[in-house]
């Protein structure tokens, strides 16, 4: 079919990147024509992964130099830092550019500079790019040629805060995170902490007050509250593949059915964010490989404190299922499409 | 679209049955129009399974009879036993049934009564009933109105040794089939063996020399080898969700790399069969949630052995994605329609 | 050896009784006398846990009328309100009882009755109860007759917040415990939630703003801090076996050197409680199987907020350990005796 | 206590060596005086193996040449080839040497280089070498000073087929071992196979055919029977921690019920190892952190085969624990002391 896009991931073999591919080869207006590798240039992607065997023969460039003219977007799945120049080859070649890294999500270069000791190489590039958390930004989105995709924690806190922030809902002072994060956050490279005996049976916390999507998702709740917001945000392993709950603490102003009532309406025509019922509790379970965010609302009497749980796949809604997401509405595509919304049940 | 078939799935709630609903309400081609559950009727399926909140909104019926009517296809998913009434119906209504359990799959209704404790209530039926195998019976499936669904242990052993046993490769005596499959397997219902604290550091055989699949294993060789197959079939629990490996040993009367080419020639133009390199292994993981299967050919030279790894889904090839396979046969669809082929990589 | 004391464990077959079972059977100074249970009363234990095959063949006893002449403590590992007659036949016969359930940790009988539902039948009697908590109570321990052994949530939330309490280190309002439980800690009992196919991928809160742990934490952390605490508590369901993880957030009124040096001073010779060092993270993996505490000390320097990761088993320190570290203490051994301090490494 | 045994563990970083010192630091004979490791020399275990915090303190020598004057016995935990020097120099200061390493298990150096690629430095050194395995050669054991501690899928294997070779009760041909293996039987060492998101739904074959446990199992069995053993061997990897569980299937020449009574005979008097009773199957969970090994015997019948279950833990009594049993008894000590008999029931 001549008229399907055609798409290209630089970076296909780090795990954002093969959850892209994977996705993407089973996206009905998608042809995946251009991957690359740094790593394993010039070998198929299914020597990487077998589990592309059945369905995906394709061999890896060496960079996206190769990948510009025959495809219509670009997918950066790369270590931040790396992002930049590509943006601005497809700037310069007209293409949509749908970045995963970090490099364009921090509006301040001088924020970007303190947590990602980098620069900004264009500020007018960086000025262009949009934060692509499609629940939020959809107008924004449809009109870019340069996608920020969030990170993983920041789409599911984000998510979690929103309707209170934008309500006026909860107090902006002392809001805590409390996230957790399967295995597959820490990417693909080997490490003692991701090996299967000892990451089997541990859990603990990590980069506790230092974790560089603390200043992406205050810049975004700041956005939506309209006031400064500062956070505590406290990242931990779990151990499972894939899945992210943020357990959010924040001090309402409304009651418990208000909140709740506002959160139905906020998200009610969203595809992908289900707000759960009284008695509900938002599960990495039912959320797994698909696009879509669960949250569930709580409140602890006795301290008049809100409690937000917002759970979301960060493989998919938290990377590679919300860049497609964006090129969807990019492309003027049926926002769902290609989008797993039915979790396996096991 | 008016032009979708129309599905039901008569046991939804079951894991067999939930995979079903998964898998068709994504089928581009079908429209999921009712589910029925004992344990649960009148409820929505998503109190039940919370994974399919983003996604199906549907009430289950008590049984197959209001389903009759509305629905092209029925398939069953529901305890050995029970499907025989619900095929008498479907066969007086002129619809097809799918069934997943049992009931049709042993042709002798001495060995069936043996095994299952069991009787033919129609031997017509019986007779009619095609053993739903798509690469070995696609012929007979496509004008099938009946098809017993293989269980999930014979589908990963008779693709494993189709092409030896069919290519007169192997000795006919001493075949043992060493499997191991996912929890899933056992099924929804809860038992001491597969509560979480007892079975994640569990793993060890059960039902040694008893399965009830042994006797489908059996006739299935013995058809396609033209001479009488016993065999010796262990399972083993896996403290995984899914997936079923099953190691096959027997003796050769060919070379490996014979052995080898003869596989990738009678699996050349299967979709979902794949034969691995050399070097390579067949790994639960690379066909987890695709409906494909993978299989490995080694050696033990010193022993004159071959053996076969086969892997597949329990819950896809060996159960919901076969099921639907076969509807496409039937139905004329594309054969791939609908079932993924690309397992998550992790 | 005449000299060993005579221990009995009433509910011997429920996971708090057969990890209590375990350490006995190896405590050099115990001899397991008379085990108890109501569900397989006259089976010997190693049919319910084969895990005993090679080490204890007992038989089980229907209740712990039997167990008392020939036993010189009683353990209690029963549901809430079962134990209360239990500890007056001890106190009767002069006994020592230690309990760990729930109906002795309460010391006001009105807050008891609102979370339990139940009364005191003998208010004297609970008067005489010393909560378990040995780093805190040990003195009052070593005299007591009828212990109330903590739960397993407080046991971490408590050792964790002591010193920083104690030591006025921090502000007393807005405490917020977050915390992550294995599954053990729901028991033997089977439900959908632990059977392993829905619990293996799953990460969710339960019970928030109910948890019955919630006024036992409260009276602790009020008894220790000369004022009333009152807390946000919030359990998770973690898919593995063992360990609580306590994520606590506090607002600090010293620097985070400041209260590392005050927790080390506070439990420099506490042979169970660790205060790991800068740069570390307290996990539940490396005090598996153990009756140690690990506790990390974190702040948030931009909310001036004091992160503390506290991390037990929640089965040895959250149970059968403590439980033993208190018969230890009564009865005038060492306090280690009998007690894992080395975490398996994997 | 001046008496008790200085043990020194060359490699003590590696799986199987922190293991031995975690069970060496609870053993009550023993002290661990020296320990080392080339990777980490200089610095504290416990930076490396957090779960030590609370037992150990121990500073790693770069080697075993300052361990030989401290020690009574060296153990060596070594990856193999390196043992041989370390076993010279023991015998040249008279100390016990065990190893856990292959170096000293085959007997004949024309099959040790086939499958290892070495070379026998001081044949009489190996001469004088005993094969560790206790519950057979355990007289010679108590004599020696230079033991090779049996590799983890022998010690299954071998402890599963005893009774039944030396009894004469099953056929010596057509010998399969189907085993499968945790994955701390990989080792520390880091590798994408045990990258905790790859191996954690992952189940495969490897090395079949291939694997240097082959010539060490054929040789005992052989020894045993006293006719050339050959078998077929086939290990696999499961995503669990510790165990292996090996199904042996052989031809049998008597009955199920002769050749359990012949096991629980030959077994009677073995403090770890357990012959099951009929109906129940040998699982790893039953023996996990235990020096025990479950047998379990089976049939089936239509195909007269003997299917032999055995499970051990791959790190105890495939290697640490054993190789203390060995220690034991050189020592003259009781051949259980610092073992453990019984597993966590979770």
């Amino acid at each position: 079919m001549d008229s399907k896009i055609k798409a290209g991931v630089v970076g296909a073999t780090g795990y954002a990147g093969a959850e892209l591919v994977r996705l993407l080869a089973e996206h009905p207006a998608v042809s995946v024509d251009k991957l690359s590798s740094v790593s394993f240039s010039g070998q198929e992607i299914s020597k990487i992964y077998p589990s592309f065997r059945s369905g995906l023969a394709s061999l890896l460039e060496p960079n996206h130099m190769s990948m510009l003219d025959a495809c219509d977007v670009l997918f950066g799945a790369l270590p931040h830092g790396l992002s930049q120049p590509i943006a601005a080859d497809c700037a310069a070649k007209g293409k949509v550019f749908i970045d995963l890294g970090a490099d364009f999500r921090l509006t301040e270069e001088e924020v970007y500079t303190k947590w990602y000791d980098g620069h900004f190489d264009d500020p007018d590039l960086h000025a262009e790019a949009v934060y692509g958390l499609c629940e939020i930004n959809r107008a924004d989105i449809r009109k870019a040629r340069l996608i920020a995709n969030p990170g993983c924690y920041p789409t599911s806190a984000i998510l979690g805060l929103y309707p209170a922030l934008a309500g006026n809902l909860i107090e902006t002072t002392d809001l805590i995170i409390d996230a957790k994060s399967g295995v597959t956050g820490a990417g693909r490279g080997l490490s003692q902490t991701t090996h299967f005996p000892e990451s089997s049976q541990s859990f603990a916390g990590y980069k506790i007050g230092l974790h560089r999507h603390t200043p992406e998702i205050e810049q975004a709740l700041t956005q939506i509250s309209g006031q400064p917001v500062v956070i505590t945000f406290v990242p931990h392993l779990l151990p499972v593949n894939r899945g992210i709950l943020s357990t959010i603490y924040c001090r309402r102003r409304s009651s418990l059915s208000e909140v709740r009532a506002h959160y139905e309406a906020v998200y009610a025509d969203e595809p992908f964010v289900t707000v759960l019922r009284e008695g509900e509790f938002a599960d990495i379970k039912n959320v797994r490989q698909t696009n879509c965010c669960h949250i569930s609302l709580h409140e602890d009497d006795h301290t008049d404190k809100l409690i937000i749980c917002s759970a979301i796949d960060n493989m998919v809604k938290g990377a590679a299922g919300q860049a497609i997401q964006n090129m969807n509405l990019i492309f003027g595509l049926e926002e769902t499409t290609g989008l797993p919304r039915i979790a396996p049940a096991f």
